[in-house]
């Protein structure tokens, strides 16, 4: 491989820019569905944010709204001494740095040359990654080598502190327990309301010309909640020691005995070694990669990016637990909690069904096995079947708070509607399975599993839809579509229209059930209560459903009753260009009345439907109604935009909007990359690419494409699974291969 | 022009990023070859560099080593106050930020969405041009729009402060005066050791829907060195007024009164309004790119680069003036003191002379007007002819610093010996004259003034080598080569080469003028000593220069006497990843026992003279032997080592090496781009590309192309100039248009 296509791979920080580090230390986050790890630096940082989040271990403290994804302890820590003198980048001069996130093996390494406050030479080389293959192991490595002419004493301390918090110093920790032995040191601990047991455990290895330096030489200390080993040696200048540290992670959520499983991992990997276990992960990535790569040539930026949005995708989702979802920032910083939104159907499963279904089947599993928080949740607002949570947890309970935190000054709380009626999520979670299924044509998961998904929501919405007598039509009131920022509105054509398509698909599934799969169909329809009547009742509903049109700009979607006659016109065009937010601006009160809106939502709504909702013309007069209008207040807003536009065939609308949500964590263009990634956006730049640039679709006749590249793309070449085969698409100007 | 292609004209800061201003403002230096401005803020920032520098403007104040650029007085302070509050970024909140450098037409915006810390909301957009049309005139202009509603009072501080300084706080400014009338402020002030005189003129006028605000509403007040203008007017909310500045320097060096010319010509100016000068600046922008535009598709990151690469020398470059040069700096940064060095000759001028040759006859004429400058160091070092002085600045004496500044602790100063003993630069300027007389065929300019810088720096060689009778081969001790860790070597290879080369080109010029141009030879002949005799002792000296040759490696140049046998080993793979240069980590005195160079020396050479050298074999040789010592510890390095290696064929190195040197400013490789724009390191990257992937080369059958492109690349285009008619040269991967 070249160095230009390994830079393909590459996200490089050089030289060293403190001020970046709330930035870099999410971008350069590594994980593996399990846990993930925030690019902190292993000796630490004034200011930094080091966090590890591992996938399902919430907690909810006493006094807290809700509950949100626990600190664990960092796993990272590692100091380097040399000659007395401690390595750290705030003090010194840094002569030489760099950092470099391998996208191709999920492995961050930095390269630093540092000149000690004493005048020491040394050069550190950092390496680190959260195995692929065993997703348990974090690894990292650093080659010591004094510059400096003369024997240096360097000391390495390996340190675990039990004393993780989150953010406000909240603690989630009930009992907790640090130790350390000859070999290893170990935590565990015991989440304070969920009751979910943790254990790490951790070991220091040092080899090179010079030493030899196992156990025997460490001294292992242990006081309050902190434990460390220190492994002392000597190096004459230019020579090199590497130092391994291994570190493995159990939870409650994978058995019985976490600290057991972990230090016997821990056991076994420090048997392989760092060599082994690395060659092990970059299989385990270069598989992953099979799947997932999207190849562009012609645009650097954009390969690089897209390459970079996967790769936050491949190290959030669980790649083994089925009971646990991606947080909408992944686990690479606090923002909203690691709670699971809709994101997760609509913007990073679809990837990942047509690509490696395995994962989406996990991620839809996760909203079967919670199944029982939507029943619990509709049966609350009095409903029946399956309404879906807003926000969701380890639990699948609604995790929405229902007020926002008080105001510094004011002391004023405000009433947050979306766990109430921010209801299309349940729709979206049909949405996904009935993807799923088309694209795998797994049957079977489908009668056992996806088949219920698509019923028990279908069933809420034949509950929770309002007959207007008068007009004769259903409708659907206090509703939040996806453009939040008009909140409790009556009739979102988004959700009106999804939840059309919704009971039709369900009417058929019911169908292909009885004729398909009998037994599956008897059961389904005995544990949620469907009779034929309410597949009539469903078809009604669909027929006379309300879809709110309006002869604005010669015939298009209303996005809600009122929007066009009710709202008043804003000049969004003043308010460039902005990093905030158009409703942090002007207050949420005034949106409501403002003809602004969040995000793609009548847009969102054609990604999704497409050629169903109209012609081509159609279609055309929606984007240009509803393009003006659109804050992008959401990062779920440009790539959406970019997959329609792309459909439209306004290619170069469809590369600006595409190249802005592209770029929107590596260039932080919102400035609040610090609080993680943004998922959901990551999904939607591949569906901008797959299903937007390229067109690809599945027709009756199987996976068809019908590209409208960049000018500049030179090639685009992805594959995708169809009914268990893979499909390989590679598009060039000069045709479809 | 899509939005694609629109952004490979563009560098974006989006949001704003407070602690890269060191790195930005050099960046984001507006110019046109009389003046360059730094990127600061109209209204300021705290810690900012804000900096205008004026070709030619040096001054030598008393206790100082050297002259150097002097600060100008800010043209750019213009403060913005809403309802009494100041618009400034490190107070309020910054809602959006945008700052674009739009190179296609020299011009740097910045929109910016404040929120006031009493709560108003503001947009401001700024514009700014220096003149490319008009090279005496800077423009702002600020579009103000208050965002809340009501009506609020804008008021405008238009100021000029006279009492600018270098730093260190250094004033180069004897008597200044300051002044301010109803309708301009205005700047007189002399250097006070080298006495130039320099006026600006400024004014202020304000117009939109709301306000028509020209002089009259404004008071001028003036308070020690001080002036103001304030402009004070209302605006409804949404009502948006433009806010423009004109700005008008002349100098004693374009003048005899440069405040009337000032004040004249801002008259005029503002008579012409601000879109018409817009317009004419723009216009001049399209001229200067229809020249110096290298199209690069299939490569955004090179593209962008390259632009960025040629902007900063064509903001540099004198468009008028001929008795000034480009500084190693430019005039975005104070690093070097403006001085101007080889860098000049071998780096810079290339690109103009191939395409814009008018540009580079100015710059050549820079050193034809200094040759008393040279004379005169010939002299007192006891030579004969012209010895062009390593740094030189408005005088053409030389004022490279002996000494460098104490050291802060222990006082000590080391002796700097490039002034002496970095004699090349006498070759590398008749190179350039060479050069540019072959790519032009101007004749007339070369007879008139060309060939008196080949010939008189001729005769100085002539009188400056020496015979070592021993060997039978003619010598040159104590020289610095362009690897500057190793000075006052013997026989540097780079030196004895280029002079053999130059007293050989020497004897053809002086034929050439006895044949074509008789009047001009006996001229110069007279003029400058030169007999027959002479002519015979150039050739004795080319023919029997010493050439230090290598058994190493299988036969290779040797650098210089002793590089092989005298100097220790040293695994620079060790020294892996730095930004400081070696001889900062290792000192000085370590460097010049240890053979690890500084930068392109005997590529430098493979660079300037090619297949002359030898071989294809000969000088892989050279390159695979000095390749793994270079430091690149000068930014003028890795362009010449891209050129080389595309020559060579190995083009992923090539890429690899111009990649890094196209990306040298923006992304600020070596951390000092705060200090200026590493001019040289621009024109290499052109040299890079056209010479070396285009392999443009001038032969007998005119101009040639062989092409060695980085795969990805799918088109490279430019034009050249040869013998005044325009040669377009367009590669793909199909072939050469």
């Amino acid at each position: 491989m070249s160095q230009f296509e390994r830079r393909q791979w590459q996200i490089t920080e050089r030289p060293f820019r403190p001020c970046d580090l709330p930035h870099t230390e999410t971008i350069y986050t590594i994980g593996n569905g399990l846990y993930g790890v925030r690019g902190t630096f292993e000796e630490g940082y004034p200011g930094d944010t080091s966090t590890t989040l591992a996938a399902g271990i919430f907690n909810h403290v006493e006094g807290e709204l809700v509950p949100e994804l626990v600190a664990m302890p960092n796993p990272l820590e590692l100091i380097v001494h040399i000659n007395g003198e401690t390595f750290r980048l705030d003090q010194g001069t840094i002569m030489g740095y760099e950092r470099v996130l391998d996208m191709q093996c999920g492995t961050l390494s930095r390269g630093v040359l540092w000149l000690s406050p004493q005048g020491t030479r040394l050069r550190l080389h950092f390496e680190r990654f959260a195995s692929l293959h065993d997703e348990h192991l974090l690894a990292l490595r650093v080659l010591v080598q004094p510059l400096s002419e003369g024997t240096h004493t360097i000391s390495i301390e390996n340190r675990l502190d039990g004393n993780a918090t989150n953010p406000g110093g909240i603690s989630h920790w009930g009992a907790v327990q640090v130790g350390a032995d000859a070999e290893t040191l170990h935590f565990i601990g015991e989440t304070n309301q969920s009751g979910y047991q943790v254990a790490l455990a951790a070991d220091l290895h040092v080899d090179g010309a010079a030493v030899q330096c196992g156990a025997d030489d460490q001294s292992g200390n242990r006081a309050g909640n902190r434990a460390t080993h220190t492994a002392t040696f000597e190096l004459a200048g230019n020579q090199i020691a590497y130092v391994t540290k291994l570190v493995t992670l159990h939870t409650s959520r994978d058995g019985d005995d976490p600290l057991r499983s972990a230090l016997d991992r821990l056991k076994i990997a420090r048997a392989s070694g760092y060599s082994v276990l690395k060659a092990a992960h970059d299989s385990a990535w270069a598989a992953a990669w099979d799947k997932m790569d999207i190849l562009i040539e012609g645009d650097e930026v954009a390969q690089k990016a897209v390459r970079f949005c996967m790769y936050h995708l491949l190290i959030a989702a669980p790649h083994t637990d089925e009971r646990v979802s991606v947080a909408a920032k992944t686990l690479s910083g606090y923002g909203y909690k690691g709670h699971v939104f809709w994101d997760t159907e609509l913007f990073i499963v679809p990837p990942f069904t047509l690509a490696d279904p395995e994962s989406a089947r996990r991620l839809l599993m996760y909203r079967h096995h919670n199944l029982q928080g939507a029943r619990d949740k509709a049966t609350e607002a009095g409903y029946q079947g399956a309404m879906f949570p807003w926000e969701s947890t380890d639990t699948g309970q609604e995790t929405t708070p229902r007020w926002t935190e008080p105001h510094p000054i004011s002391g004023e709380r405000i009433r947050i509607w979306t766990g109430d009626n921010e209801q299309h999520i349940s729709s979206d979670i049909a949405y996904a399975a009935l993807q799923f299924w088309r694209w795998t044509g797994d049957d079977d998961w489908f009668a056992a599993y996806g088949a219920e998904l698509v019923l028990d929501t279908a069933v809420f919405w034949g509950s929770r839809v309002e007959y207007n007598a008068e007009a004769g039509r259903y409708e659907l009131s206090m509703q939040i579509g996806p453009d939040e920022y008009h909140e409790n509105v009556n009739n979102s054509v988004f959700t009106n229209r999804l939840v059309k398509w919704h009971l039709e698909q369900a009417a058929e599934v019911h169908a292909w059930l009885q004729a398909e799969r009998p037994a599956d169909g008897q059961r389904l329809s005995a544990a949620l209560g469907i009779e034929a009547t309410m597949i009539d009742h469903w078809r009604e509903v669909a027929a006379r459903m309300f879809i709110p049109m309006s002869d604005e700009n010669g015939g298009v979607f209303e996005q809600f009753e009122g929007f066009f006659d009710q709202l008043q016109a804003f000049n969004l065009a003043d308010y460039t260009p902005r990093t905030k937010n158009i409703d942090w601006m002007l207050g949420q009160e005034k949106m409501q009345s403002t003809r602004v809106i969040k995000q793609a939502d009548v847009v969102m709504l054609m990604a999704l439907l497409g050629d169903e909702l109209g012609d081509h013309d159609f279609l055309l007069r929606n984007w240009q109604t509803y393009l003006p209008v659109v804050d992008h207040g959401s990062s779920l807003s440009p790539s959406i935009h970019a997959w329609v536009a792309a459909r439209l065939g306004l290619v170069d609308e469809a590369y600006d909007l595409f190249i802005y949500s592209a770029t929107i964590d590596l260039e932080d263009h919102k400035g609040n990359v610090h609080d993680g990634i943004h998922a959901a956006s990551c999904g939607g730049v591949w569906q901008a690419v797959v299903f937007g640039f390229c067109g690809l679709r599945l027709t009756a006749d199987g996976v068809t494409v019908a590209p409208c590249l960049p000018e500049h793309w030179r090639r685009v070449r992805f594959t995708v699974q169809h009914k268990g085969q893979p499909v390989t698409i590679d598009i060039t100007p000069e045709g479809v291969a």
